[in-house]
């Protein structure tokens, strides 16, 4: 049971909101396959790093991968399996209606408060939205934009050390901006690709029943697939309402449709 | 007749006011073919996955279709079917001369109160109006669009659920800003496109004579149109103005002008 | 004599002001050919609507044509003779200076007013100018654009019923922006374009003496022409300020000047 | 002498300051040729019209011409001959350092004390810096362009009569924006372009001594040149401080580099 | 001595702050060769058509050139000897964080202050960066520069002459905008452009030895360069760091790297 | 050991904060190479002529290089270095969440504190970032902009001297804007681009073991690389983290990565 797993591990640090957690990880991290355990590695050297290193005091990491494919989860994951006594976790639901410098005060104080603590972890999740990122245009906020760069070099107080989370499903647009390069470290989430990440998915999530998990199985093995992990969980959440004969059809038209499962070759 | 039953249907939640839902259902939702059943089951579904499903506490649907094929009609229809506690249609007209942090002041507002039932409905009504959207620039409020957008997304607080339903006769401008990701479903909306269906919906509007409806079936029987209901019911009440003689002539002027009524081929 | 005729014609509707009514239709309506007539009964038929259908509760109409084709005139009859008890009419001379925020709150009073009343009938004349169009840029008021398109559109309440009429010399701009799908209906004013209309027009004037207006129908008959009413009349002010040998030729001039007056072919 | 013969003329009327006078016409409007009396005869025909026509309460002129060619001069002029009590001279010198709405109040004063009296005239000087133009963006204050257009249209209330007289070196500007359209009348005023326009000036402004306006005459008869009043009166003034036999060929060089004075042919 | 030469000069007009003078004319105007002197002399000409002609109470003079060729200093030595009562020597030094309005009213106090005196003098120096222009956009303050352009050609009141003196690097930029049109003459300050030049300054500053100068006047005599004053003299300070013997290897190193000097040809 | 020479040399002059300086060079000013030798040699030259040269009280210098090549450790270096009674380094991050007007006052008054002493050196850190410039757009705040372009050509007042320091990882941003001609000299710091560069820096830093540094020495001799020194640093901290089998082959791999490290030819 996942709720009461979440439970046990969480050991909220200053900062951070039991119930933000929750809500940021839902479904949990799922070892759906290889990619999930490489990544959660990849977090563990950075947070590594920040606790032992003289030369370097701040560290920071980019989580990027498509809509979807679990970025903010794993960063939760990751900020809380450090540790560090502050952790704060800051997303654009929290900051809707809030103006350009008003954003950036927000932000400007998430990290002051993160310096008074000797190791902090502050997550900045969906930069793109963070900065209201439009494409038509494009329009976005450049001040806030500019805070987050400031923010993300701006080195520590002597004797602080600090590890800076941003995520982001557009990493073109932050190359473009010059924002990639104010980061020391980079982690790329890939979305499923392969029937048995699907599958191995569906059991973990103990979704449908063991029949129709085998006739799944069947029907999909050997095919490929691109489907991020949030996309994935909310399919199953669909199909399950159909009528019982209608589940497993249900299931496999939307990841036709929406998975780009593709025809055994 | 509609009104009577209207009122017999409505048990208007928390939050919708029964004015609103006669002025956006003005005529009711007429059965004129198939795609109306089609889309009413669609929303049924996503509201049983809302009330069922512990996976995905937030689902959102967008509602599309060319302008008045009746999209505010179904979705009020949709939402008041529901039954859900909480009902909160937000349409442009309430918010004219709203700036645009009161606009997006207003819809954190109505999340936030949907946020404090066990489940919830918030219609946003005419996506493209709300953001004062304007094809010559294009110009846009971008503030109400990421205030959208982030809301969309934006997870229940633990315990709640929600259903948020949107319409907009732009999905292209909805898909080039990134908004179409931001809903986990989708619903289409026709117009109508068969003389039976324009035959249906005269016979169940109850317009003109028994005569004249018949006289109009024999003109158009075996030809296409293309025209949203709204328009169509338009017609219909400018046809009835004219001098007796010239009712049936008028309506097939009106349906060749503008509902591309084509030649028998 | 006009003036007279007027002044018996007028049951100043509530929020009509007489002087705007004879400002707005300074030199009366003359029928100067078909489509003048065919212009007013238009508007008759659209009046009966809003009186009339339960299905249409709101009829709006878009009047166009060219620069100084009269159609601030005719709207105002029209609005005149619908008898509906609230009348009010909107022009851009009353809102200079008025902040784009004044301008939208004002648009929405018209309307709040409006619905107040069982029938209403409101004149937004000259819409172009109301949102500050400027070709170059091109440059407007999105904000004051957005307001009309939803006011247009926006249904009155239970038992409530509105005739917007729209005037604008652009209508390729309002197709552009979408503003023209927020009307109902159209009426399109044309120009004077035969000498037969510039004739009768100056008898209806009681311009020139008889013996002039003798000599310039010889001059004009079977030529085409093409000149709004309102500049036609300006002409005929000059022209009769010239001294009495010059009056017939300094009109012809103007007429060939700037009325595209066309050699007898 | 000049000064004496326009301290006789000027009756000042309300809303004219003396001194205001005698810097828009500090040198007079000098008959140096033939194009002079036409543009003031057709000034004098316009305010024939707006004192007796009875159709048209509103005539509006616009003056056009290059830099320097003496618009505001002439505007100057025909206002003081209207005779109409009320005048008001517009021109940007008086609204530096006023905000687009402070601009916007001002042009809105100006015309409602206009509209007080019976006989009115308002001389709207040097449109394009009035509305703050600058050819590079482009940029101007559409706000500004927009009261002005307005205004320039909008009728008197019942029994008052205006002349509006705008001025600008700017003609397609003004057509681009469609304010051209919103004059009833136009004037163009040219440059002095032949020898003989340049001599008469000479000796209207008893510039040089006898012999050398004789010496200059004879170098340049013949020849045509290009220069507006305003800049030949600086060539003067200038030419006029070298040493005494300097003097010729000081205006001569001027009139070579900045007056297009062409070779005999 | 210059500083000596330059407090016996200085007779501070109203308005002038000696300080400021001290500042813009540190190392004084070397007559380092023709341009010099032709550029002052056309200075002495506008001062007396000021003083003296009755036809131009106002003439105004735009002083161009490369980056560091002198603009300012003349400016200040033309403003300085006009022996003006009022002068005034307005730089954007003193206007930093200044908002466009505080700008715009702090220069039309300026010119308020200049009208009260019978002969004034009024510098604005540095006119690209007094209206805040980057080419990158462009950029610029249209409102500064509209200001800029009424104050330019505004006459005085009666009995009041003033002459106006402007200085830019970017004489492109103001004809663009229409600014070049706004002012009666123009003065152009080259760059020395010979080796003669340059050694006249050496000699006139006292730099160097003269055994340096006269080496230095041996290796580059007979080619040419294109260096402005300004730098010329930051060269000499850098040049005269260096130890002895690497005094005129550094001079002629930075005289080839940035001052374009030619190999003799 | 870097950090007690460190304590030795800073004499904290007015106006700076020891605790930035710590920040600014936390790892100190290695001597990797040539390169910083000269880049120390001309800051020295400048600083002298500040202190010794009547003629140009103002020096103004403008360090360049790739993002990470050391660029603010170096301009703090030559600050401290002159010994100027008054320093102050001012630098994006002090900045964070200022208005573009706020941002304006800070830098005047920190020009204004320098104007105070009589020997004053003013670190403009990081311009690109202090003007918000975003190369999508591109964007940038123009008012600091202009503000920075007028105080580094700003002379002191009398008897004060000024040395201004700017770095900035984009050149040719500031010579587009023209802000590149505002500063008087140039510096540009490369990246470390041979083995041997890395290898020296690697024993100043005294990283890795003996051994390790022994085959890292082995392995990358002969072979070219590009890397900015923080970055260098940043990859010395992460390998160190690896276990310590994987700490010589991670650091190649990183440096292979974001090095650029060539095959040796
Ligand atoms: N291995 C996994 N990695 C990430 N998330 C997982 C994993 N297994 C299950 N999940 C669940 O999947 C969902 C991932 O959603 P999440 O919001 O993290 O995606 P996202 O990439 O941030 O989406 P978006 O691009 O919309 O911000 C969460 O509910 C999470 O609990
Ligand atoms: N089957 C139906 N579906 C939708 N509307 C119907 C149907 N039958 C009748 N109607 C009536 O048709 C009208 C549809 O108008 P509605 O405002 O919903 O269209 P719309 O697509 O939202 O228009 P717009 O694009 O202008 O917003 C309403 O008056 C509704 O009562
Ligand atoms: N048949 C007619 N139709 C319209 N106006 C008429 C007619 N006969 C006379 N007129 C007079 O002609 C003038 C028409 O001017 P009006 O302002 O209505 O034109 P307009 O098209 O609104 O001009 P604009 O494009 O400038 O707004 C009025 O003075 C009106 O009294
Ligand atoms: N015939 C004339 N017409 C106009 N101005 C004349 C004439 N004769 C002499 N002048 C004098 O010439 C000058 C004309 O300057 P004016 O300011 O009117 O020109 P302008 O066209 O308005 O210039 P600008 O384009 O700069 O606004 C005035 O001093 C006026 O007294
Ligand atoms: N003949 C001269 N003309 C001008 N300046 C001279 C001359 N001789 C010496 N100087 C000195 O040269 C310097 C010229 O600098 P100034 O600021 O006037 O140049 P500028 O062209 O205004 O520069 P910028 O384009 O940066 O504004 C001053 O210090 C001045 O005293
Ligand atoms: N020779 C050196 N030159 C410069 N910095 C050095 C040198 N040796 C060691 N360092 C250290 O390297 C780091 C250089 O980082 P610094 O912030 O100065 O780079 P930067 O070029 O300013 O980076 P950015 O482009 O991100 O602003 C500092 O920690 C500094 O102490
Ligand atoms: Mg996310
Ligand atoms: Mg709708
Ligand atoms: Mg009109
Ligand atoms: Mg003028
Ligand atoms: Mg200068
Ligand atoms: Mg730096």
């Amino acid at each position: 049971d996942f709720m009461a797993g979440l439970e046990n591990d969480i050991k909220p640090a200053y900062g951070a909101k039991e119930e933000d957690i929750e809500r940021f990880m839902r479904n949990g991290v799922l070892m759906w396959g290889r990619p999930v355990q490489t990544a959660l590695d990849s977090g563990d050297l950075l947070v590594n790093q920040v606790r032992n290193s003289n030369k370097t005091p701040l560290v920071s990491v980019l989580i990027t991968g498509a809509v979807g494919c679990g970025k903010t989860a794993l960063a939760t994951r990751i900020a809380l399996d450090s540790g560090f006594p502050f952790l704060k976790i800051c997303s654009p639901g929290e900051l809707v209606g809030f103006s350009e410098a008003a954003k950036c005060q927000h932000l400007k104080k998430v990290f002051d408060d993160a310096y008074k603590s000797q190791l902090s972890c502050v997550v900045i999740d969906d930069i793109e939205k963070l900065i209201d990122y439009n494409p038509i245009g494009p329009r976005f906020s450049n001040t806030v934009t500019q805070a987050l760069m400031v923010l993300f070099k701006n080195l520590p107080p002597p004797k602080r050390r600090l590890l800076v989370i941003g995520t982001s499903s557009n990493k073109d647009l932050l190359h473009e901006m010059g924002m990639e390069k104010c980061f020391s470290s980079h982690i790329h989430v890939p979305c499923l690709s392969k029937a048995q990440h699907i599958t191995t998915t569906l059991e973990l999530l103990d979704a449908f029943t063991p029949e129709e998990r085998c006739s799944i199985e069947r029907l999909i093995s050997g095919r490929s697939a691109w489907v991020g992990i949030k996309s994935l969980i909310h399919m199953v959440g669909t199909a399950e309402q159909a009528e019982s004969t209608m589940r497993v059809p249900t299931f496999l038209t939307l990841l036709e449709e929406e998975a780009q499962l593709q025809e055994r070759s």
